[in-house]
């Protein structure tokens, strides 16, 4: 469930467009006036607005928020204001470069999305940078993560509930032989993970949590400083728990001394739409403040209104 | 180049559905009209006629030819009549079976489809077996094999001409390094082979031959009688130069004592409406002999008029 709030009459896109224009002309720039509309339309309309935008001013939105804004709350905008796929495309793109590898939001993207999703990122990956995503993957990664990654990026899960039994149990069986032997980046191991179904991993892990006493993700915990084992336990956690992935993903983002502004912004902007509603349940269990209390104390300025404003669960906007 | 004639004013698809209906019913079974049809429709035309089929009669045209004709025709018949991307997921599926198994078909299937198409088979995969594409594949083949389908199955090239000259210099040495030392499943040359877009490996492929002096299929000779090697080898042609791969497909089909009818009628019907022309072209340089020629000689009865009929040049209907 999105904790997302559209307005019941938004007004159209032309009107949004021209209060955007009037927002960033003249000295200063109307940060409230830009939180209050883009933070509360969603993504269809957002994409009408940045035509309209571009119809009307012949400029593009996006890059004229980047003269207007900056930091930790022009990023939020930016990836926020653009198409799901596109804007997976783009985190997917980064998080294969040198200074801004990240092997957590390319499993993150692969695991959470639905299949046909998923697929629509890697459309636009070709439009965007005339390459593969899987091909960037594979080039850009190597051992362990890799044979993981590629794999799990060029997934097209099947989606239905189906579930066979017989198959979670041998594989259940399969998956605790080769943890025994500490055999993480098998490649019967992989190939469970990356193509079964969600339905199907889920039968096969509480099998596994059955037969064997414990959950895999416990058993995958053999040396807790192991950063490839930490890898898998969250893989596994986004293919099947990932309110939970991401409450946890969260929490690690702002607890300590400073902010992962990043993680932080990166949960929030892509799943106000989709499932942030679990999460937030899932953060406030687990610990026991919420997480708009927690988001507020650890951040400021326009760049924490906007977060607040895409994860609020009243109806009415505040800002 | 298709070699598929669709008549100008072909009749709708209610009077073709109708005619297959009268060439059914009654003693014997009117062969001749069978193949007058559907031999000369496109697969947009096949589909109506299925539909207006199931309309009239409240039958699957399909289970109706099962009935009616038999063998290779009807194999033949039935794979054609399918739309594509369901035509392929039934050969795929078909191919990961124990005693049908087969990784040519599934490499041909990955390598010579576009992206989309491919990707489209994939969708048509879940829908009929509830199961991902690469879910069989990478379950029910093993060892190096595996290495190299699971990747190629799941692959979405990018399709632009696009070639970086650096890359292809650099990973032409990689694959010679690999090469050399006979690590023929290395993850890196596997890496390359699966993710590389059609125009990038191309050049890369080119690179290798000016820069070490031999084709790479030259190289990965080293062992004639290694299947394997075989494979690799297949699979670079698919990817590279698909009508050669194909007429050398159905080369090994035809000579010899006996034919493969399954490996020609698999050719025949899946590139009749795309690249038949140029595979023809390619068939009669390498072998002297007209392909239309090595298929009469070597099939019979129905099971050959198809074939002939699907293949053919000139424009008028024989049948």
């Amino acid at each position: 469930m999105a904790t997302l709030k559209v307005p019941a009459n938004a007004p159209p896109p032309e009107e949004d467009s021209e209060q955007l224009r009037k927002a960033f002309v003249g000295l200063g720039t109307d940060e409230h006036a830009i939180i209050k509309i883009l933070a509360h339309r969603n993504g269809a309309q957002r994409k009408l607005i940045r035509e309209a935008y571009a119809a009307a001013y012949g400029e593009d939105l996006l890059k004229d928020l980047e003269k207007e804004i900056s930091g930790d709350f022009l990023r939020a905008v930016l990836l926020w204001t653009l198409d799901p796929a596109e804007r997976d495309a783009r985190l997917a793109n980064e998080a294969t470069k040198l200074l801004t590898a990240n092997n957590f939001v390319l499993m993150e993207i692969a695991c959470t999305r639905s299949s046909y999703d998923l697929f629509k990122v890697r459309q636009t990956y070709h439009v965007l940078y005339k390459k593969g995503l899987e091909e960037d993957v594979a080039h850009h990664t190597s051992g362990d993560y890799r044979k993981l990654l590629a794999p799990l990026v060029s997934a097209f899960r099947y989606e239905g509930d189906e579930v066979n039994m017989a198959l979670a149990k041998s594989e259940a069986k399969l998956l605790h032989d080769k943890i025994c032997g500490k055999a993480y980046a098998d490649e019967e191991l992989i190939r469970i993970l990356t193509t079964r179904s969600k339905a199907q991993l889920n039968a096969t892990l509480n099998q596994y949590n059955d037969e064997f006493g414990n959950a895999i993700t416990k058993d995958l915990k053999a040396d807790p400083k192991d950063e490839y084992l930490r890898f898998i336990r969250a893989t596994i956690k986004c293919l099947t728990y990932p309110e939970r992935y991401y409450a946890k993903t969260l929490r690690d983002s702002i607890k300590g001394l400073g902010t992962d502004e990043r993680a932080l912004t990166r949960v929030v902007v892509t799943q106000a739409e989709v499932n942030m509603q679990r999460i937030k349940e899932e953060y406030h269990k687990r610990n026991s403040i919420p997480l708009e209390q927690a988001i507020a104390g650890d951040t400021s300025g326009d760049y924490g209104k906007v977060l607040l404003e895409l994860i609020r669960n009243d109806e009415n906007c505040t800002v």
